[in-house]
């Protein structure tokens, strides 16, 4: 007999690796925060002796959701600035951040956005916003993973006056977390920035083998041309392109040579009518697409089960013969292609033995759910947030049966409300 | 001081008559299962002595939602047909109602989905399936609401073996549910009829005053053209053409002429892949757009709010000039709307005084439905079905605090649970 830290056995479990497997009455055995084990429960209760034992017997076990791009701290503003265009909704949007963002701000805007995603199966995230260095302690303080984006701004603003401070204080904040398996950095440039600017970033990038972050939405697709990061070496493995509205067939080929990332935010995107993009073609065309909410102002919350819902509906709109994605292929977007996104697919995404054990699990006991004749086409199409039961960040347990572990829910809603409270009356 | 049997107080009264208001800290006053009045709270206290008093101190008080097309009894098969065209999709699921329907199978996939309805916020649904006695019975046991769809078949089933025997038995439930206010009827033809049956049915239509609820998903739009339908006298007021793929631009000044209404069901008709409509259009033309979930079996649930972001959010690729629609136009499309097709607005889907008293609530107190600046807003983007704490019907309290008054769950889960079981075992 062995001991182990955790072991957790479910009606259903998804591994995601291999692909598309169902494993029924399975159990995951967790050592020393990773995944020691998957295997038929009734083996593992004779092979394990857990320190803590959960029965899940009438839910789904798989690995956590890994958001691929979000700007968490833009919860406090969900719903303030519910313009019709694009441009409206952004100008509106900016002069708000702009108005109040501070430490404060971002501190509180992300705490709630990171209970957001933990109450909804996300244990993950990749975050670009400014005061990477309050997100970052955030995220640790809520024992939860992500990869902080170091923004690089092309105008001086309130967290930096210049590119060059805002490289110095994002490569400082990375040399500090370098030690802590749970955060990791990626490099973020911000609107217009110069050739010299992208060029010295990516030789950044290239030398510390950190992943780049850029948002077609909000800097403009022209600005961000396929054709041309590609003459700035921008087009690595480890460029995450998010939002990224249709290509067209030059594009996808650069973006298929290259393989990079796509981080396809479907509710953001269509909330805001700036197009979306054909995930089968990506697909099919050897880009690796995963799955982000974007900035919660824009869609309003956090929810990946819901953005994955969304994105597979709208699939269905793909002209042919854009390939079928089974329930399978879409939890493999919200879950390993996410990690492998933000360069963490050695590490999270998948139920592989050694992975650090990022999990969370769903119950399918209820009457919108059943009969369940496929765990994955429920978890897709016929599940809500509350049916996230627990969840794990390296074998920490941040939700058991509904109850987060390591925030109060109360505190962070009543620091949103005073925030509304005083953004609202200033507006009016 | 006036004697009431039920006092709603909320956060937010949202009452879809006048469009686009929000009632902050009002109060619905509820007596012999109609609205008495709908005033602010303070004055509700003074004015009013509840025989109950409901206190909500976080939520929006709204009409409950109208479903305005469904077939609930398959929800037994959702999730077990999950091919990806339509016609692999149908056939599929036409050899397994046909394999397995009877009245047990429709009493308890119909009391599966009005559970599901129920929880989510539903009220009121138009339903069409074989076996209407069967749904009319559940309904009635389950006190709710609905319109119920009295098929009318072109071939023999097991239901009923000729268009006639189909009549003569829709209309003797009609009789029998007459004086029943929470049941209603309406004639469905299903399949390619003859003009001759076609033309017979909308004669008694006509006498009796019943809608005509046709889906265009299962029938193939070539068989129930608009133009076709005009001629033999269909096109009115109480048509309701549910599943509408795309109009011609002929068929949107039919539509728009004859006021009929169309129940946009996005979700099945994504995952179908039949396409879909633009409601922004087809409402400035004057169309009458309501909301359905369509059949569960390709849903795979009855969550008509998930239903209504779906909804919103695709109307974002609609290509311009289709003009905006606000949280508010969406709420009413998934309540007035939904009662107007149903032949119900003078009855409900608004808070008018008079009406009755088919309400829901829902909990904004969530992490990700925090801050609030817009109510309407957050109920269309960032909530969840498990939000929904209340539900009354003609002011009978149907859920209360989150847990059902009128059936058990785990009972209903299990009879699905059993059915699945012999399915599954029969496909093998």
């Amino acid at each position: 007999m062995e001991h182990v830290d955790l072991l957790i056995s479910a009606a259903w479990v998804l591994p995601i690796e291999p692909h598309g497997e169902v494993l029924e009455r399975h159990s995951v055995a967790v050592a020393q925060g990773r995944i020691r084990a998957v295997l038929p429960t009734t083996q593992a209760l004779q092979r394990f002796v857990p320190e803590r034992l959960v029965e899940r017997p009438g839910h789904v076990l798989l690995p956590g959701l890994v958001n691929a791009h979000t700007s968490a701290a833009m919860s406090l503003l969900r719903g303030a600035a519910e313009s019709s265009s694009l441009a409206g909704w952004l100008g509106q949007t900016e002069r708000l951040q702009h108005r109040w963002i501070d430490a404060e701000y971002v501190r509180d805007g992300t705490e709630l956005a990171l209970a957001d995603m933990l109450t909804s199966g996300t244990t993950c995230c990749g975050d670009v916003h400014l005061y990477p260095e309050i997100v970052a302690h955030s995220v640790a303080q809520a024992r939860m993973r992500a990869c902080i984006g170091l923004p690089v701004h092309h105008t001086p603003n309130a967290w930096a006056g210049s590119v060059d401070e805002s490289l110095d204080k994002g490569l400082r904040l990375r040399d500090e977390y370098r030690a802590d398996p749970l955060i990791t950095t990626a490099l973020a440039p911000r609107g217009p920035l110069s050739d010299a600017a992208l060029a010295r970033l990516q030789r950044i990038a290239d030398e510390l083998e950190l992943p780049v972050v850029i948002s077609l939405l909000e800097a403009g697709s022209a600005h961000y041309e396929l054709r041309r990061l590609e003459q700035l070496g921008m087009l690595t493995p480890l460029l995450v392109a998010a939002q990224l509205p249709a290509l067209t067939s030059a594009d996808l080929e650069l973006a298929s040579l290259a393989g990079i990332s796509i981080a396809h935010c479907p509710q953001s995107s269509l909330k805001l009518r700036v197009g979306t993009c054909s995930v089968s073609e990506l697909l099919a065309n050897g880009v690796n697409v995963a799955l982000g909410t974007g900035m919660p102002a824009a869609n309003n919350d956090l929810d990946l089960f819901d953005e994955l819902r969304t994105a597979a509906l709208l699939s269905g709109l793909s002209p042919p013969p854009a390939p079928e994605l089974s329930p399978h292929d879409w939890l493999k977007i919200a879950t390993l292609n996410g990690a492998r996104a933000l360069g963490l697919d050695a590490e999270i995404g998948s139920l592989l033995v050694g992975k650090w054990a990022d999990l969370c699990c769903v119950d399918l006991q209820r009457v919108h759910s059943q009969p369940v004749y496929d765990p994955a086409a429920q978890l897709l199409y016929a599940m809500c947030r509350d049916q996230v039961s627990d969840v794990w960040v390296a074998g920490r347990s941040l939700l058991l049966d509904g109850r987060p572990t390591q925030f109060d829910s109360g505190e962070l809603m009543q620091r949103a409300q005073r925030w509304r409270e005083r953004i609202a009356a200033a507006q009016r």
